[in-house]
């Protein structure tokens, strides 16, 4: 074994993040003690929520410490085990970090089945993004079948997902996302009914066009002017997912939102979520997200980054837009 | 009997309400035909609400036509009746709108007992206000005892209620009003236990100050600023039920909602909502408002214009928020 190669917070972002605001460290392989695990991290997931955790100030979860080891979820094998419950070999899920290995006791990982669906993802469409987009879709917003589901963001990991579940379940799904080449990719490879470019200009004029009965759910993961094009062409009683916020996570003054009194006017349910707050709703999602991905029904795509000493410029990339569905960092 | 003076919308208004936007005609009083009544209406009702109907656009009601009588609740006695449901005497709360005589099958008014609370509660209190307070705070919001409930226009003639309702649910109560006098007037005849004057000029420092553990419930009927100020406050999981948003009803340009991430941040549930939607919930609320009245547990106080001539003068002032509590216009 080597070193365990380390990514740690090394400043907090003003505005836009950058390669700066991180620092590569290597640092010696931890030894499990009695009843504890070592996980050689194969793959590590990175997500716009990383970027509210880099922040000095309130966010729905602890914020990341300076000099600590970047929060993130990781899937590897376990290659040595003092605990009862593991054997090497055991692929497992956990919040490793940004890190080559992971050391605990087991109780905040879980063994998973690589044999349906690769192990990458589990950190994507069967893992903590599907089961975003399933809770958010579902369980929130109830689309009845008919209804026009709305999802910002649409080619990225959440966002591809509710877009098919909402065709699953007979809506039509219209994404926004950036840039032709994504819309082609979600009506053409994903299937929606159509994808409005909010790069093109004609962000209002688009999504009209798009949306010609109105929308009834809309999955949010952006913000700022396509929250308000969303909004003003909202149905009575539609429902509102909020996810993500991910236009203004760098932006240093805050989108005024325009259209808010379309909530009052159309009686609209608005719900910000993080999906562990809803941990019992995991099981059957995950159960079936996988049983759609093995039957084909549920497609997805992943941008791969090479080597941990590259994550911190794929996650500058992931804020810009830059990745096509699922953001990883191959490890190994 | 005399004529039947009336109302009339004259013109749609750009920007603030005016008097001119009103027209006032003398229309004969209406024979009732064979299954109609004849109701000679004591009260007419103001509310907020009639403002959107005014303009020439969607709202969550149908607009206000043009040279038509205004739209409004009202409470009468029938004084002639070709109905076998109704005889002389009975006395109704219905929609007659901006006139002194209404006369129609009955199908839309319902007999009310004034026994308990006086003939005009059932335009406030106990009437469509009322109900909209308990909807709002109760139904959506659901407070817990302990938790804090903020509500804006809280001298008004729905806010009056939700802060009471608070207090008899073991909340904290904490309004929102333009001015020392209603202020005082929620603290020491109401029962709040603090109230912010926005007028002030130290908005969030002032909410801040009245609100320590934090903001649970909010009801909004104001919007703009105060919006933006409870959002700061927000507690994880609160819950906004949005009543009205009476700041931006005579805007020319909306107001930009600068806190929108509080409701990803704090998982809130934001739900728009308009009474008339949620008609199952009206007995149950009116028979606790009813009760809750007529045990003292649950005040009010009116503003009454007088005669019909002065609606028009007591509208604008109500939306300047010149009124304490439920504005009434007195037509006998």
């Amino acid at each position: 074994m080597t070193d365990n190669m380390q990514v740690l917070l090394a400043s907090r972002p003003v505005g836009w993040v950058t390669e700066e605001n991180f620092k590569i460290v290597n640092a010696a392989i931890a030894k499990p003690a009695e009843g504890q695990i070592l996980v050689r991290n194969h793959y590590l997931s990175l997500d716009p929520y990383m970027r509210g955790r880099m922040n000095d100030a309130k966010s729905y979860a602890a914020k990341q410490e300076i000099d600590q080891v970047m929060v993130g979820g990781t899937v590897g094998e376990v290659v040595e085990s003092k605990s009862p419950k593991f054997k090497p070999g055991d692929i497992v899920v956990g919040m490793y970090g940004w890190q080559q290995y992971g050391c605990s006791d087991g109780a905040d990982v879980r063994k998973i089945d690589v044999s349906r669906v690769p192990m990458s993802a589990h950190l994507g469409v069967v893992g903590m993004p599907g089961v975003t987009a399933w809770v958010g879709l579902l369980d929130i917003c109830q689309p009845k079948a008919g209804e026009t589901v709305v999802v910002s963001a649409a080619a990225g990991a959440v966002g591809s997902v509710v877009g098919q579940i909402a065709k699953l379940k007979g809506c039509r799904a219209v994404g926004v996302a950036g840039g032709q080449a994504k819309c082609d990719h979600v009506v053409n490879e994903l299937g929606f009914d159509a994808c409005v470019d909010y790069q093109a200009g004609r962000l209002n004029r688009d999504l009209m066009a798009a949306t010609p009965d109105g929308i009834d759910c809309y999955f949010e993961n952006v913000g700022g002017e396509i929250l308000d094009a969303v909004l003003r062409r909202t149905n009575a009683f539609s429902r509102i997912a909020v996810c993500g916020l991910i236009s203004q996570y760098n932006a240093t003054e805050p989108y005024g939102v325009k259209t808010f009194q379309a909530i009052l006017t159309n009686r609209i349910k608005v719900q910000g979520f993080i999906v562990s707050d809803r941990m019992t709703l995991w099981p059957p999602a995950m159960g079936e997200l996988a049983g759609w991905v093995a039957s084909g029904k549920l497609k997805y795509r992943e941008t791969v980054a090479q080597g941990l000493e590259n994550a911190p410029k794929a996650f500058v990339g992931l804020l810009k837009g830059q990745n096509f569905g699922k953001q990883l960092v191959k490890l190994i």
